[in-house]
């Protein structure tokens, strides 16, 4: 039975290999539209490729390029944040949601329709709105499947049992590039070290996080959400390979474990399958050639952002959120050279230690989410040094 | 609920730990009927503990000890094969068939009772007489439940999916006492040092097993038999730290794995699960702490019973139950040191060849696989040199 599919994202990283998927198997899948950011061109040859009925540009100004582009091809399109929601919201089964960033919540949140399956990669739809979106996602009885590797494994090594019977899940970390230095070599990395991830290809700011091991506490929150899991059954642990992607132990002992080779064609594959899997003509895992699978705890004297995520997920309420947020403009901030590494963590404490004091409550929508996002950045900004080099580079 | 347990080969290595785990769950179990083979005093001692209803000696003679050390304690007993398997029949929710070899086979099977749960310890039920134990099963609804940790760990792994999306299910193998030795060292290897097994302490039959990795071999058998898959959909990965015990591989490139520390008791409390899990009192599973896992592949130069095995599941039909009662006669040679390491793969190989031209159908009854299974043994009996050496020993 053919399904139809949304791509929110399409022209990123993750919205590519969906494409492929979906190429490889074009008989099991109609697509509806496609969503990209600013790129019309690269947008209008995804939407010619895969066949879809409508293209959505978020950046306005590039909707004529677009329509120029798909014009004699008979695929509608769009452009601005009004044809993002359209796209969004349109008829399909499944709606893969990559928009990364804050800029995805608002189009994720729109594709929550009853019945639908979301394919969820846009990270702050939890992160920055769990709450609210999940219980969104339940009054429309939307199913949520995890894109993100670590997710998808645990969603999978969950099916093996009952949530309550689930001592720990534990999500597995790269380590990032400075898992093996100092403290002090570390402070002084800027963010092309940071940036060089040894396993995965991503986004520059997903590699900062990934270097400061944010990344891994911000995935502990997701899995909050999207498991019922509460911080005290949530860890993470410290693989260099990347082939175990999470974990789960259970109350008689027994550990049931996700695998698969670092390409994210797997985790999407698997978040697209119907009654049955997706047939991935890739490489498959051979352990024996690999030989060798290690493990080690996180160490959080040097990355300190871990304990931070973790606080902030065990505090609740709109730590999340604020914490989110304020690694947001921090990272940004090494980006451009204006901190140094152990800045971030600084910076992401101080923002959290101000908003503690004042309680709040749980955002309760999406907006709410969005409102207090912007307040913390306000506050991380207020933060950041404002010298020289930081203008230069900028 | 309390469940009503019945456990053959209570007085074993299963047994016993069976025992802990019942212990530990008192309010979870009542037992029914506990069976030994020859130690009336260990078994009438483990009946009381239980607080069993009725306990069986298989060995006729020790009948009256048995009687005599249960006088007082309302424990009902019974000597000899007709008491065993009014052990297995008497009603239970659950069996535990842990009785070992071909003894065990007679009572598994009586222990298929409609609707009930058979947690299986015993694997000649499926490597001697797969086909009609499994048909028998089948017909009656008896849930069968692997308790070896291989198996168990496949059937948790086997959740996460449908049967027709698994494109490989593998089980590991420690490797045995020899995996880094030469063809030339193992050749000349005795007994003893193929029975130091460097993670399971197991009886000595199966210890030899282990390093011939015949033991993988049967135990493919026995997933072929247990999930219904076919030889070019099973396959041995070695991995010495015995830590994943088994792997599925999907057509969507996931891997959903099997881990426990090598403790039976996790895999005996697994198979015991009701609706939820047991809560098990065990040190759980630190992969921070071993720091690594390791795989190779088998080498089947070095250890031929392997292919053997593999090329009997293949040929399926009778072939087996010769394979498997080749091996018995023969480790039972070389154990009394009348046949070197080699010879045991030979004459498995030898009384395989001399079986194959006559194209045996598959036995459709128990007792038409036990009917091959004593004419195979004869068969290899005669390939044994009846030397002085092995008079001796014996």
């Amino acid at each position: 039975m053919t399904r139809s599919l949304t791509i929110l994202g399409a022209t990123g990283s993750i919205g590519r290999s969906t494409a492929d998927v979906v190429l490889a198997h074009r008989d099991e899948f109609r697509v509806e539209a496609v969503v990209g950011g600013r790129d019309a061109l690269a947008l209008a040859e995804t939407a010619r490729r895969l066949g879809a009925k409508f293209a959505a540009l978020a950046d306005e100004r590039g909707g004529e390029a677009l329509r120029q582009a798909l014009s004699g091809t008979g695929i509608g399109s769009g452009a601005g944040q009004a044809a993002v929601l359209e796209a969004a919201e349109r008829d399909a089964d499944i709606v893969l949601a990559a928009i990364s960033g804050t800029a995805g919540l608002a189009p994720t949140h729109a594709a929550l329709k009853p019945g639908r399956r979301i394919a969820l990669a846009n990270k702050e739809s939890l992160v920055c709105a769990g709450d609210a979106f999940m219980a969104d996602a339940r009054r429309f009885n939307v199913e949520i499947m995890p894109v993100d590797s670590e997710h998808n494994a645990l969603e999978h090594a969950l099916a093996a049992g009952l949530n309550r019977d689930v001592e720990k899940a534990i999500i597995t970390a790269s380590g990032g590039p400075f898992r093996t230095w100092s403290r002090e070599r570390i402070a002084k990395a800027g963010a092309k070290e940071a940036s060089a991830h040894p396993v995965w290809s991503m986004g520059s700011k997903i590699n900062i996080d990934s270097a400061t091991l944010m990344n891994k506490g911000l995935e502990l929150i997701e899995a909050h959400h999207l498991f019922g899991l509460g911080a005290e059954r949530l860890d993470v642990l410290v693989h260099p390979e990347a082939i175990v992607h999470g974990l789960v132990q259970w109350t008689d002992g027994v550990v049931t474990a996700g695998l698969a080779l670092p390409d994210m064609k797997v985790p999407i594959a698997n978040a697209l399958r119907g009654d049955g899997r997706l047939r991935m003509e890739l490489p498959r895992l051979d352990l024996a050639a690999i030989g060798r699978l290690s493990f080690e705890r996180p160490d959080e004297a040097r990355f300190p952002c871990l304990s931070l995520a973790k606080a902030a997920l065990r505090a609740g309420g709109a730590m999340p959120t604020i914490l989110n947020a304020a690694n947001e403009i921090a990272v940004e901030a090494y980006m451009a050279g204006a901190i140094g590494f152990y800045d971030i963590s600084e910076i992401v404490e101080k923002v959290c230690s101000t908003f503690s004091g004042r309680q709040m409550s749980t955002p309760s929508t999406v907006a709410e989410a969005l409102a207090i996002d912007q307040e913390a950045r306000q506050t991380a900004r207020r933060l950041i040094p404002a010298s020289v080099e930081a203008a230069r580079v900028r």
